[in-house]
């Protein structure tokens, strides 16, 4: 059953799942999308800042929107993202965490006069690790499609 | 050699090399990071508002920062991203486009007086596909070490 832009509310916080992460994945990631000492060895790891394996921090953004679209994106009328302010990271993902992501509706705006069949959704978007503590989070906008009978209204 | 903090200079334009994405590598990076359909499937895509496969916006952000960590982040004394502000989706990318990456130097901030060894560098991060057009952008901060010789001064 599709969820529509029309059906969501500001305020709702979406639980999202968890899913862990370890070193061959990091690295395997890494090595084709941020092939950085830090991201990619474990021994120039522990000489680095980071003293050890750290994943990319495209790798986390990847986590968060793996674990949404299962939860969540596939379930609304998603028309896709446009763009994302204010993204950190401020723990970093190591081998053997484990990731939880959540997301809370922040704002609803109004369909534009020229496209009135989809309306702008902003969330925020976070992951957790083990240990409770926040280790990245994204305010995301995204277009999703009203509710076809609404769209008219 | 390593390019320190203060080697940068505020305006200067990296040229980062460009790299092509095909139907795969998009279907691929999908399963893994962002399974909804328009990522996923050729036909679900077609159906969808993109009209045919589209990349993900994180395998997007990816591209960006394979080609920036092959040409710059690996030869300065990069310590890592803290954080993205202003990051867009302008133009879909579909398999066969060929984006080019490029990035300059917005700012540079004074290193804090507790962490005196590294500065703060900020990036506009740029994606043009084979038409010229801006598929992407990005403000991107990192923390740079700074040169030994210049930290304590």
């Amino acid at each position: 059953m599709t969820i529509w832009w029309d059906d969501l509310r500001i305020g709702t916080v979406l639980e999202l799942g968890s899913r862990s992460v370890d070193a061959a994945e990091i690295i395997e990631f890494a090595r084709r999308y941020d092939p950085q000492p830090f991201h990619l060895d474990e021994s120039a790891a522990a000489q680095s800042s980071f003293g050890g394996l750290v994943a990319s921090g495209v790798h986390t953004f990847g986590i968060f929107t793996a674990l949404a679209a299962g939860a969540f994106f596939t379930r609304i009328a998603n028309l896709g993202g446009t763009g994302i302010t204010d993204m950190r990271w401020l723990v970093p993902v190591r081998p053997g965490d484990t990731l939880s992501a959540r997301a809370e509706i922040l704002s609803q705006t109004r369909p534009s006069a020229s496209k009135p069949d989809r309306g702008v959704l902003v969330l925020r978007a976070e992951l957790a690790n083990q240990c409770d503590e926040l280790v990245w989070h994204a305010t995301v906008t995204s277009l999703v499609r009203r509710r076809p009978a609404a769209a008219g209204g």
